[in-house]
């Protein structure tokens, strides 16, 4: 029943599908950092990317992946973060519709950001059933087409781009780590590693306080967060059908780190390397501070997810 | 009286100096920007310079400046900002000592971060009579040699550098606007662009709350600040007698913002380009959000002074 995972093949054409559209983002060092940890960290920067995350490269792909006559009628999610202004990005430059289901507590930073980039919104309950069912009624209104935020191959292809080409502008790493979430980074990263550089393992980054991944992977079988509570708001959402297989496959180990690391982390990264980024992209540096990683000398690439935080409410 | 003015060839000679030290810094562009003000800005980010500033060029240049004997005892200034820890770290990278004498009110970050850089910190009253005598006294101890902030030629020559490589990597340009404090930048900067990009006009951007480069630019004649009280704390110092005439010669205008002005062209430069940069920094597109300066359809560059701030103050 799996569908094959996405090939080297299908992450290439991805890349030079988006490329017109999206930024090929710097790669940032520290020296502080490196001296600190006695290693050389090389950090993708995906904060610098369209609408300020990684994101925009899976919305991007999966609609311009879609038919010219299903492109028309528009493209449809339930969102609250950064998927859903990426979708409304992406759909807005390929000169369509995008219908996005937030709940209604969403932050009026993050409506107002969905609003400014074209999404037409529709507010619901904040759980999870109504955000379905509202999708459901939207998509039947509309026949837009739904692009799931990660479980979807085109979206997972998209993801990849980032690691592709940090593995292209750096060569040789010894390991990439990435935060998990839903699984679309991780699993596109997995992918690219495995096609475009073989030899570099691939680690994960959770948060403790939402650690279906870390749980599943051991089980081996998917076991969803239920109400997970970690400022890392970006990796609430649990891993879907399509990400996980990729995941148990192709990812050397999953690593949990604590809330207190997050923020450390965070905080550090703003004042060492003067980068904005969210709590999110802060989890692969927690789990080095915190000593999860054996470091020393190696080569790292490390994934920074996006930079989309609301400065009037920092976590310190 | 007058020395002359830093050549071009001294700065060429400078930068070819402190280029093993410091960081060739990128230059950044934000597509959304460009579009709301209908030009093409190139910030220089200085906020990724070693210590977090420009202040790293100029101190560097100094302290390589000196002979091999005067610099085995160290080098010495008053100051409560980056130039403290821009000298420190400089002279701890040249083997030897930096002695910074610190008003005791200065915020235990700063002194926490020149502590961190290996300098040796004298305290005193927070009078600018009490910084001078107390430094004087250091000095006679110590037999270090002062480095001033900003009134100084090789100190001037080693800010020039930013410029210099901003006019190398994005080639034409229609204007370079800077912030003033000093003048130890701007200086450097006109210098620069007169010498290598002679089309191109400089303008300067500094607080109402700390005009004096504004009124010492239209009086002819040097007008200190006292006690100016601007968000903008690397801007509070006035002109000295070796950057005003600079400044007088080779800037085409200077521009004043008001501190509400700064304070939201922070944010956005925080919010759209992800990037952490101090007030100071933000002074120069504050000028442009006021509306202060015809940008259409130009080429911009635009220097970032640096990124150093207080995470737990921050004025939003």
């Amino acid at each position: 029943m799996t569908a094959e995972f996405p090939s080297a093949q299908i992450i290439r054409e991805a890349h030079e599908r988006i490329k017109p559209y999206i930024s090929h983002t710097p790669v940032m060092t520290s020296a502080t950092i490196n001296r600190m940890f006695n290693c050389s960290i090389f950090f993708k920067c995906e904060n610098f990317q369209k609408v300020g995350a990684f994101k925009a490269r899976g919305a991007t792909n999966a609609v311009r992946s879609l038919g010219e006559e299903i492109l028309k009628k528009g493209v449809a999610t339930h969102s609250s973060g950064n998927h859903a202004q990426a979708l409304s990005w992406a759909a807005a430059l390929a000169g369509t519709k995008a219908f996005i289901v937030m709940p209604a507590n969403s932050s009026p930073v993050k409506i107002r950001a969905v609003k400014g980039y074209g999404g037409i919104i529709t507010l619901c309950e904040p759980t999870l059933e109504a955000r379905e069912s509202t999708l459901q009624k939207v998509i039947e209104e509309t026949n837009a087409v739904e692009v799931h935020p990660y479980n979807d191959h085109s979206i997972i292809a998209g993801q990849a781009t980032a690691a592709l080409e940090l593995i292209t502008d750096i060569g040789s790493l010894d390991m990439i780590i990435a935060p998990v979430g839903g699984g679309g980074l991780l699993s596109g990263t997995a992918l690219a590693a495995f096609y475009f550089s073989p030899g570099t393992t691939v680690l994960a980054t959770e948060p403790e306080m939402a650690d279906d991944a870390f749980r599943s992977f051991r089980a081996g079988t998917l076991i969803p967060s239920v109400n997970p509570r970690t400022i890392a708001d970006g990796l609430r959402t649990s891993l879907g059908s399509l990400t996980f297989p990729i995941i148990l496959k192709h990812v050397n180990r999953i690593i949990t780190v604590s809330e207190a690391a997050i923020v450390m982390a965070m905080k550090f990264i703003w004042e060492r390397m003067k980068i904005i980024v969210e709590p999110s992209s802060a989890v692969p540096l927690a789990a080095i501070m915190e000593n999860h990683i054996d470091v020393k000398g190696k080569r790292i690439g490390l994934i920074i997810s996006g930079g989309n935080v609301d400065l009037s409410n920092l976590p310190w």
